[in-house]
């Protein structure tokens, strides 16, 4: 549900084969393995691809401050707890998001082999990054997957002047009639942070119902908005905490009294994460559900489209065309990131990528 | 998420134990055995009795009509298929939703005390009523559920001028600090069709961005508004479409192709659900879970309220606070409803129950 950002200059073009492998040298040199470093370099220059360049490269300066800063851990010792027949609970360590996520997704797929269902909680991640990388991945495998994430408040809670909840979001994936999947990855906000740091960008008004200012009344001032309101009022803002509820409660790691209460553990960057596949093979035919999800895409496909319209899109179809042209053409990079990247680069002795122009 | 509907004269005020026997009578007559027609009534009364009662006896009537229709069978055979360790595939045998979801839940829950996470897939159900019943149910269990429910298209698809998918609701529910449920049960709609009714009845205008007409236009004259919008545009359109994917998909029931296909199946009133239970004692101490769901109630509200609320409310509260009330006080019933029920009583040679003035 991320919105593509428009670069505020003329933006370089980069591939993702240089991205990636500019990343995991980054990574490496920050302190993770090899392996490590190659998914977390994955997972960001995924979210380039499909257009969701908040949750891409802009990151690595923001994973390599947390790492810094104790707050992510390089060398994570992960660890299985609670492991029942159709569940884990992964003890993170404070790993990259990517690293958690990506064991939990195949780890909920193991058992979903075995038991129909298969449960991954995720204890004490760091930011779980584009949640749809993980349920499509699944889907690929056969799998319906639903992922959710907490982390400490940035949202107002419905009828507060104040954050309450995270803009936690939601993942569901399932496998489409392409060999790929049809894949839904959006946040419980009205708008994403990245969106609304977009606006501010851009200095025009936002629209009103989008965000409170720092001091919890109502803006349409771009450069004052602070903190986003929850999508259909107290709608959003009850699914952020129940996902509180069902992720951070049940890991034994609250994030959003912890930060309300002002802990000193409430101030650091901490997340923890849920991801659960069902194996759609234990019910039917899985070339059938394929079948019928191209049947549901074309039906739906088929209605009229309402004059603002120009075509009918699935969950995820905008993010799927922007991944087949960026994967063809390269991914922008705007000059204020590539600063960012450069600068990190030179400090960890890393080369520089080469750029073509944009 | 349904808000209390206020009567168009003067209400009948009616105790539960008085619907519930009136309830079960009616079931029993229309062919359900005793057991069954007690847990619809049940359901349905619980409905009134949290204020939602636009799920509760005023569906008497419908239901009836579904069994005489053939829609809804009184006395289904439910088949537990594609059983696995931690999940089920029930065949409803198009049994009336709450005898079907309270077998779902029995299921889920067990299929979790034994696999940590627990899944019931419901297969040709019909009307499941209000999912916060059973998740609610679960939760004082001691597990952490979601609910989810398909129907056939009601709601416009974002980008659509026609109904592409249901308002299908979503249901989460923890156990609470008080050996209750925090719960939330909330439609994908910006709208519920009961709240749409309710302003048709009324009259005024209804705010923008609310509802379609018949012919796919916006309005706002609530007596032409047929369609609502979904929440938050795609957001609420694709999480029913994912919702109509992950149930009706798996279970080999698809209901939203058919209807706009205009297959005669797809005309019929069907609907799948799915429960996923989640046994929270397998991941750490249910006594702390209590707590902490205690404690991040009193942080939220904690919090500032904005200038338009007198208090910041959990989700499913202000239905506490109703079912409190209206278990003390009674069930307020609209004359129209109460001339529905005594016509139907009359019918079937149930008799109608005494009423004391509202």
């Amino acid at each position: 549900m991320n919105g593509t950002e428009a670069p505020a200059g003329p933006a370089a073009v980069v591939t993702a084969d240089t991205l990636r492998r500019f990343a995991t040298a980054v990574f490496e040199r920050a302190g993770m393995s090899g392996a490590d470093a190659g998914i977390v370099a994955d997972v960001l220059v995924w979210a380039n691809l499909r257009g969701v360049d908040t949750h891409g490269v802009m990151r690595i300066p923001r994973y390599f401050n947390l790492i810094e800063a104790g707050d992510m851990n390089p060398r994570p010792v992960i660890a299985v707890r609670s492991e029942t027949p159709a569940s884990v609970l992964i003890d993170a360590d404070r790993a990259a998001g990517p690293i958690a996520m990506t064991r939990a997704r195949a780890e909920a797929a193991r058992k979903a082999r075995n038991a129909g269902v298969g449960l991954a909680l995720v204890r004490a991640t760091t930011h779980t990054a584009a949640l749809g990388y993980y349920t499509s991945a699944a889907a690929r495998e056969g799998m319906a997957a639903i992922a959710v994430s907490a982390s400490w408040p940035n949202m107002a809670y419905h009828g507060a002047r104040a954050a309450g909840v995270s803009t936690s979001p939601i993942s569901i994936a399932v496998p489409d009639g392409e060999e790929d999947a049809l894949l839904l990855d959006m946040g419980t906000g009205v708008v994403s942070m990245g969106r609304l740091a977009q606006a501010k960008k851009i200095g025009a008004a936002i629209p009103a119902g989008w965000a409170l200012d720092k001091n919890g009344n109502p803006t349409t001032d771009a450069h004052a908005a602070e903190i986003p309101l929850p999508m259909a009022g107290p709608k959003g803002s009850g699914l952020a905490l129940m996902i509180e509820c069902i992720t951070s409660l049940i890991v034994s790691n609250p994030l959003v009294a912890e930060f309300i209460e002002g802990t000193a553990e409430g101030r650091r960057h901490r997340q923890n994460g849920l991801l659960i596949a069902i194996d759609i093979a234990r019910f039917g035919d899985p070339d059938v559900f394929r079948g019928e999800v191209a049947r549901l895409v074309k039906a739906v496909k088929s209605l009229p489209a309402d004059t603002g319209s120009t075509e009918i899109l699935m969950p995820g179809e905008r993010g799927k065309r922007t991944f087949v042209q960026r994967t063809h053409d390269g991914i922008p990079i705007p000059p204020a990131i590539l600063e960012e990247l450069r600068i990190l680069a030179m400090r960890l002795g890393v080369p520089m990528f080469a750029l073509s122009p944009g």
